[in-house]
């Protein structure tokens, strides 16, 4: 596990074929910001339609990333686990006994990130889902926090938190918001059917209008002026409170 | 809270009136690996008497902290927080609702050890005891990393765990050790009395010698083959757990 790297491919073709053949084992795309999005739609469309986060950068972002390469403006940073989908995922998904996802909302720290993958997968909720807007990708340094136990469990791209919500409530799931202004504690709690936990980002938290998408809320008592847990001992707290429910 | 820094004094003078003024804003002590221990007595017994961390280091390293100075070969980093006493700590606590704490045994990384310190307070237990062997400094990624919660409890040092169990046990704790190797949940565990929660090092986790000096020991349940859980994360579920029998 100490050798895992970043891997990245570049160029063009490599990187379409990468995104017909094997999308959901791309973690992120680079494209040079001075190529007219109008002349690589074949290249946008496949992007946006398997939900992978993309940045427009400058040159010298991406001979930060491969070096002097002959990169033609495209660098791919291969993922270290492979992405599920939604849909096939749910489709095999036994509800029967109440299951738990987490639903990050943008979680930015890479320790965090590694930190929550790997409890997630102690704990025994059925998946973690990303955002695909403003969360860090799954690279050397989150594979190695979760002491590699990242992608033990299904790890799904959904392309923003609005769409994860209505996803995961179509699906059958409560979508239960961790919020520090929630009035019940997550121990007042009721899991009487398949439960969804959205975990804000660390700075700003969830956003209002994503708040009032969700069907509940909980919170943890705070004492001594605390404002807020690190996201990553919020994710463990429900997701072991939830993990103790069933015992 | 942006602003925090690392603060050293140096210069044999300067560090034995800080060692005799104001010990417990001392965090660690560094001093030239050559100078001869016999004829610096007087610093290093009240190194000794007041538990302050200490390292024989070579001159590279002491300019390395504090440029080129005329440090004599002596460089101490004050703490952000005031350390507390044990002994006038114990004598203020309110036993009769059963507090909680925790024992930690050499937390190493800065992260983990912030984010302990936030999740204590947060969970209102009565304080955190730390190793004088092995664990971080709380130097200001420390204190970052807590989200300035760092000192909202008191920190207590300990000569080591050993000594921190027999000091804890003789005060009326419950020593319990947070092992993967337990055969008993932190959910069967009764809190009956006032409670210390030994949390182990990231790597080694507790010692064998440590772990049989417990009164009893207590794990979660882990899934998909996660050996262990994060040290932030394992204390966290513990505090918690604890909170939640309070309400």
């Amino acid at each position: 596990m100490q050798n895992i790297k970043n891997i990245f491919i570049y160029g063009r073709k490599p990187i379409l074929e990468a995104l017909q053949q094997r999308p959901d084992e791309i973690e992120k795309i680079f494209i040079k910001n001075s190529i007219q999005p109008s002349t690589i739609s074949e290249i946008t469309d496949l992007i946006s339609e398997n939900l992978i986060p993309v940045s427009k950068v400058p040159q010298v972002k991406i001979d930060n990333l491969v070096g002097r390469v002959n990169d033609q403006g495209f660098v791919a940073l291969m993922s270290i686990v492979k992405y599920a989908n939604f849909f096939d995922w749910v489709e095999t998904l036994d509800q029967s006994n109440n299951p738990a996802v987490l639903l990050l909302d943008g979680i930015e720290d890479p320790h965090n990130f590694g930190a929550i993958l790997r409890t997630a997968a102690a704990s025994g909720i059925s998946a973690v889902l990303v955002s695909g807007q403003g969360q860090a990708p799954i690279n050397a340094t989150v594979f190695k926090t979760s002491a590699g136990t990242a992608g033990r469990i299904p790890i799904i791209r959904v392309h923003d938190s609005n769409q994860g919500i209505k996803d995961l409530t179509a699906a059958g799931f409560e979508v239960v918001a961790l919020s520090g202004e929630a009035t019940k504690t997550v121990w007042e709690k009721d899991f009487n059917k398949p439960v969804a936990f959205l975990v804000g980002n660390e700075g700003r938290g969830i956003e209002k209008n994503i708040l009032k998408k969700c069907s509940d809320s909980v919170t943890l008592p705070m004492t001594n002026d605390v404002e807020s847990l690190n996201a990553s001992v919020s994710a463990a707290l429900v997701c072991y409170e939830w993990r103790r429910r069933q015992s």
